[in-house]
């Protein structure tokens, strides 16, 4: 059950941007630019980044959502989101995305866990400041959807399917269409 | 240095915030709904939230750039917000107020570190849903903003005078004016 007097039917963020319409619209603004705004990352790659950090966050929720949005845009598909989840150092990307990868998990442990070692390493791999500064803004933000989701005790889906069915939705028409679903 | 190529004469997230207009709006947005739209907590309250973790992440800037603000719009001034980052349990605050907090710093350790005992210590304080919630989001939203301040390791200003005059410009004109030092 909910922290707070949320709708049940309704699991995850969206329970929460119909609780407060106040914060819903710049949250749901933020998600749009950060994952299908202007970026020399592909969208797919974006919500890789975030359902990744989500997994690590323990947010069932959003590494589900985001995870099925993610396969929904890469060749790989679900599979490659699970091997991802998993381990990225073993998962079948590309250099660069990996390294990104790793920058993604060291601002999951915090701002100051981001080291010289792992720009380089993206560097290395041919990642441009704005890929760099792009993958931190993502997994930061996520570390705040995940806090804000499992702080505050929303629900799941009991049908897991409704990931990928939401996800349709959200590749098809954003985050900023009229049923956001997170 | 910063990881990316940032001014180096901006400090903090304004910094980031020039680097990339695209995100900037959204990422500014949220923080005028968070910190000083319509909420049943006052905005010195949020601010002190917002600085409170700030510190327990242990981003200077932020905690440095909301514990002004916080200051500038409570009654204890600076010697109040010093005492909620050393401890909010022995700080002079209300006991909803120090509850509040209490369900601040679970969330920066994670989402699913916030439990029943936390909600019920802040209900039995008088804590409503919309406190309850209001806390989560702008702990959780810190935990970006203070992931995306250090994990690019922006700058600190030179001289620590910088953040009351910084907050004088918030607390007058918010975060969305064209000079938005976060």
């Amino acid at each position: 059950m909910a922290h707070i007097d949320l709708d049940d039917a309704v699991p995850g963020l969206p329970s929460l941007l119909r609780f407060r319409p106040e914060t819903a619209g710049p949250l749901s603004a933020l998600a749009e630019a950060l994952l299908r705004g202007p970026s020399p990352l592909e969208r797919g790659e974006r919500e890789l980044i975030a359902s990744y950090v989500s997994e690590l966050n323990g947010c069932r929720f959003c590494a589900g959502s985001h995870g099925a949005c993610a396969a929904a845009q890469l060749d790989g598909g679900a599979t490659l989101v699970r091997q991802v989840h998993a381990d990225p150092a073993t998962a079948p990307v590309g250099g660069k995305l990996r390294a990104l990868l790793g920058i993604a998990a060291a601002v999951q442990r915090g701002g100051r866990e981001v080291g010289a070692e792992h720009i380089g390493a993206a560097r290395e791999a041919g990642a441009t400041d704005v890929e760099i500064h792009d993958t931190v803004l993502v997994a930061a933000a996520f570390c705040m959807y995940n806090r804000y989701v499992d702080g505050l005790g929303t629900s799941l889906p009991d049908d897991p399917a409704a990931y990928a069915q939401a996800a349709e939705r959200l590749v098809a028409h954003g985050y900023t269409s009229p049923h956001p679903p997170g």
